[in-house]
Order: structure tokens, then sequence, then C-alpha cells
């Protein structure tokens, strides 16, 4: 089985979902909507509404239910994306902030608050005080990320420990959420709703491990945006720190900046690729990937641990 | 009974809100706490932790509980009054987008993520699924009316009811949703929050009324921004929309824009003020505050009634 079965079983209900977060985006002022809608449509792996939808299906699973939890969540994972443009935004057309530009910007940052909230409003109808528990501790950990990344750029003194534990907070405690919601959602015991968290954490530090990875290996068609973009941006990600364990790799990593040009960065992502650092990195997934696989192991018996599997599998191996 | 004697009376419990405001932003990383904290020096009238403490008084009055509704709700007011600086501040440093300023920016609005992810963790120590309905809707509100404050700059063909409904989502809400919660943290009886969340409205409104009376009537040296500020941005107010009703008043005030100087704004300001809006924004006020004594009469027999009858009687006369 490989992934695209997986979005085939569930092709019916993750329809349901994408008509469900355009309506929520359509319903208020033409400016939301518009800035909104510009985010949904650039489409997505929804890979946060496949996780709530398997893992609700360990209990009794009420499409109703599990439905706002699934668009709740791609809510915040889509506000967060559109405050990560916000301010960039601002600064490409630089030198030249037109009122225009000053109020598309005031509008994005504006939408994602909208978005967050309406993603909070949603998750009410689970009349569940620990989901907001758990999504409120999860938003709290994901703010820390973002202003964590944003202090961490160009520091290439940073150790992994505190890479591990920005990508822990940036994206794989909300699909750790994910899971667990899913579960929460299907009225599952607690011990198997907290196994899911677990499963989802492991399988999330992977995701971004491998997203981390793309960065240097994929190319621009795939990706949505040049390759090396992130070390560009100095986001210093895995293969960077492995790569730079070597002194003399170091130094010359240590020279990039946002005004590079492409040959120069085309040479520091081959000098990366050459010390080993993509596969090394990529060890590091499977790592996560096979802790994923334990916990999924150890979850109750279920027709739907088959389909976790090969989303595990699809992280693995994912080239977009 | 004057609003510095309500202040005395909550005093001990304000005091250990602002501590524990201080805490909650004082308890992460460097750089969140500069900016956090940069907000809250700036004091306040607190006004929403009063309004909770006070319509908490109705019911059990448990500090414990009731304390992290009103810090929830200061938290959720200062988060919006960041995320209103942001975009603003880039400006400021027009033409020179240095990293700095960038990162800065960028800094406080995930500051302002962070704030408002906190005030919705603190909030969940509730365990009562309401809370999170009437506070997720008013963050909706919120954000719809940031939105519509944007679409609206410098449009004076814009209806006063359009105005009207501005200053509900903005703040007459979110002064309601304090009243409320407040009740709600005490346990009162449903029609009591519900009274409570009407007399909150109708505070709120002649609260935000009377803030936008003062842009006129105060100075710079009470308003902590200098007069006329508003109108120069663009924000239409009361004021200015009843002085507008005068064509040749109209005439004069579209002029206004960002590069205006001091002299000619305090033209426009004894302009407005020459045609009566200022006192006719009084009495649409007073409406709102009478509107508020009528509920208050009709909320049971409690001594609480006479401090928020004072805090009535503060919303009309304020001068800061």
């Amino acid at each position: 089985m490989n992934y695209k079965t997986v979005y085939t079983i569930l092709n019916n209900d993750l329809k349901k979902i994408e008509n469900e977060l355009e309506y929520v985006l359509d319903a208020h002022s033409q400016l939301l909507k518009e800035s909104s809608l510009h985010y949904l449509q650039a489409g997505g792996k929804r890979i946060r509404p496949v996780f709530v939808l398997l893992s609700a299906k360990f209990g009794n699973y009420n499409f109703q239910i599990v439905k706002d939890v699934a668009v709740s969540l791609e809510l915040i994972h889509m506000a967060s994306l559109i405050h990560d443009d916000v301010i960039d935004d601002a600064y490409t057309r630089r030198g030249r902030p037109t009122v225009k530009a000053k109020w598309d910007n005031k509008i994005s940052m504006y939408t994602g608050d909208y978005i967050l909230a309406r993603a909070l409003e949603i998750i009410t109808s689970l009349n569940n005080v620990e989901a907001h528990k758990i999504l409120s501790k999860t938003m709290v950990e994901l703010s820390i990320g973002e202003i964590e990344q944003i202090r961490d750029k160009y520091n290439f003194e940073q150790t992994i420990t505190n890479y591990f534990r920005r990508i822990k907070r940036k994206t794989a405690l909300l699909i750790a959420a994910s899971c667990q919601l899913g579960g929460i959602a299907a009225d599952v015991p607690r011990d198997v709703h907290i196994k899911l968290a677990k499963f989802g954490y492991y399988a999330g530090m992977a995701f971004q491990i491998t997203d981390d990875i793309l960065d240097f290996t994929s190319t621009e068609a795939k990706l949505g945006k040049p390759a090396g973009e992130d070390l560009l941006q100095g986001n210093i990600t895995l293969p960077v720190l492995l790569a730079i364990k070597n002194p003399d790799v170091k130094s010359q990593i240590e020279k990039v900046n946002e005004y590079m040009d492409s040959d120069e960065l085309s040479a520091i992502i081959e000098l990366i690729k050459n010390t080993g650092a993509i596969n090394k990195a990529m060890q590091i997934s499977n790592l996560y990937l096979q802790k994923a696989n334990q916990v999924l192991n150890d979850l109750p018996p279920n027709p739907t641990k088959k389909l976790l599997g090969t989303m595990l599998k699809f992280i693995g191996k994912r080239n977009f």
C-alpha cells in the first residue's frame, strides 16, 4: 500500500473537510476571503486532517465531530503559515511601503488572527475541556518555537538539541495534537489517546526532518520555493548542523547571507551534500519513524494501523 | 464614591493580578520577556480585570479561579494592542528595514501570538466549555473588527451603524466577555451571567465612545499620544461622523491625511469641536450608560452593584 491509497480511502471525508475549510474562510468580509482563500487554494498535503481522521478510527468514528477537529487543526496550521509570511512579504516590496502594501500586511496578520480564532471556535463543538488544554498548550509551544526560530537565525553555534526542541515546538506537537484530539473526538480511552499523541510526536519529528532535508535535495518545481531557501534565510536545520561539524565546511557555510547569488548558494548546497550530512539526517529521521512504529505496534488492534504505518513510510520516502 | 474607591477596594486582588501578569510574561525566553513586559509596564486602567472581579462578586468569589479569568482577558487585550502596533512600527523606520527592525516586528507579532496562546491556556483552568465558546466567539469578532477598521480607514462615506458595529467587535464584546466570564467563574446562575454580559456590552460601547471623544478633547500628556491621532491615521470615529453631516465641514475633514502638519490638524480638531459633535457623541455615550444602568438595576441585590455603578460614572466622566 502507498500513501495514495490512504488518501483514496479517506477521499470522501477529506473532500468534505476541504469544502468546510472553504466555507469557514468564505463566510466573512471580502478582504478576509481573498487573503485566506489564497492560502487555502495553494493546497497542501493536509497531513493534520489525515492524522485526525486516522486516529479517530480507533474509537467511535463520528464524522460530524471528527470533522471539526480536523478543520480546526488545519486552520491553526494555516494561520501559523500566514503569520510566517507577514513580515517577509513586507520586505519584498522593499523601500516602498505604499499604503496598499502596509494594509496588505496588516490584513494578513489579522487574517491569521481571524483564522486562529475561528479554529478555536470550531473546536468548542467538541464540548471537551481537555481538548482545549491540549490545543492551547500546543499553541503556546508553537509560538515559542516561532520566536526561537527568529532568535536562532544565522546562529551556527546552536546545538542539535536546540534544533530538535525547535522542530518539536514548531511541527511535532501540532501533529501530536492532531492524533490525540482525533482520538479524543472518537472517545478512545485515555491510554490510547496518549499513545496516539506519542505516535504523532515521533511522526511529526520525522516529518519536519524530511522537510528540512528536502530543502537541499528537492527541486524548486516540487518545493514551490527555491532549493536552499531555508539556509538562505538563516534557518539552520539538521543537515547544516551535521555538515558544520567539519570546521572547514563550517567556515564556508558561515558565509551564507540573504544577498548571496544562486551560484554561490548552489556551491554551498553541494558542499553540504558531499559531507554525507543528508544521509545522516535521513538516518535520524528513520530513528524517529522506528519509534513511531513501536508506538503503533503498541496501539490496540485496528485495521487503521496499517494506514498509519503507510503514512510513516510516506514521511520517510516523500520527495515533496 | 468615585472610581478610585473601587480600585482601592479591589487593590489587593488587582496587585496579585499584576504580579501574575508579570509572572506569565516573564517565564520564557529573553526576547519574549523584553517585548511583552514593555507593554505590561506601560500600565493601563486594567478595566477588564476590574469588570471580571466585580462581576464575580455576584457569585462564589474564589480569587484563585477568578484571577485566571482576569489575567486571561487582560492578556487577550494586550495581545490585540501588540498586533495593532506591529505593522505601524515597521514604518516608523521607513525606508530602512534593517535586519534588526525586521526581527523586532516578527518578534512583536509572535509575542502577540504567544500572549494570546497563554491567555487561552490560563483560562482552561476554569474547566468550563461554555467559557471557551464565549471567548473564542469574542476573539473571532475582535479580529473581524480589526479587519473592518483597516477596510474603513479614511472612508468618510461609512455610516454610523458601521461605526457602532465596529466598536462592538473591537471593544464592547471583550468587556461583555469579561463580565460574563467573571460571573461564570463564580458559578452565578445562567440568567445572571447573561445580564452581566449585557451590562458589559453597554458599558463597553460607552467606554469606546468616550475613548474616541478623548482623542479630540484630551491632551497628549494625558493620552500618551498626540490629540487627533485617530483621525490622522484615518480612523473615522463617532465625533467625526457626526461632524461631517454638515457638507461644508465634511469637505474640510476629507482633506485629512497622514502627512498633515500639526497646525492643519489642530484646525480640523477645532472645526469638529465647533459643530457640537463632541456633545452629541457624549449624549450617545450617556444613552449606552443609561442602558447599562438599567441592566444593573435588574441584577440581583448585591453590594457590588454600587461599585459597578461607580465604574459607569467613571466611564462617562473620565478624561484619561
